[in-house]
């Protein structure tokens, strides 16, 4: 039996603003650049595609079995809270293969994030 | 005559969950506590309470003649690009007092925060 192929699923909210959604592919481009060998995509919770429903779906299709979900949010409300751990359940239980999804808690609330934020504006402010 | 008063608002997106609000007031209060004898506000751009308007003109109603606006964003989409801008134009033109209203570039757009994101996502894929 081979081991469990696994991928990784960056989830942004999305906007129908190609403005909006322009740094969060400069930031999936730089990412993939320093992650060869792996397979990483991007995602929209909504108002952008691929929605994250299609990437999952997709990367499960092509027989990736766990799919590690990291949300680029600063913070986790109801999307993350509610509406996306609904979803995965869904997916999952829909799906004929073995299907693992883990979704996994915001950047923006990782210490590192918080305090490079909090180091910015306090620059900024003095 | 006095030199112009200054404030600054931390602008966050603003939701009806108290878990996606709760890391700014964190952030805030951080920062507050890093900047001491200047005015910092955080404020919603829907949402939740204070909104920007309500805020805006709360500082300007004491005597603030200039307010920062710093949005929590990742990026610069339609609320920043289109509904702030307007909403800013219509409360400097409805002002009595001379009011400088300046808004600035999402903290999401400056490399340092940027580049944390990617070093932080790198490392968890490596």
């Amino acid at each position: 039996m081979s081991a469990t192929q696994r991928a990784t699923i960056l989830l942004a909210h999305g906007s129908t603003d190609a403005n909006w959604l322009a740094p969060f592919q400069t930031l999936y481009s730089n990412i993939v650049s320093h992650t060869e060998g792996q397979r990483v995509e991007l995602a929209y919770m909504e108002l952008a595609e691929p929605s994250l429903q299609a990437m999952v779906e997709q990367l499960a299709a092509e027989g990736f079995g766990e799919i590690d979900i990291l949300p680029l949010f600063f913070a986790a409300g109801r999307h993350l809270r509610k509406d996306v751990p609904l979803l995965l359940d869904e997916i999952q239980q829909r799906s004929e293969l073995p299907l693992t999804l883990n979704l996994h808690s915001p950047v923006g609330l990782e210490p590192e994030i918080a305090e490079a934020i909090s180091r910015l504006v306090i620059r900024r402010l003095s």
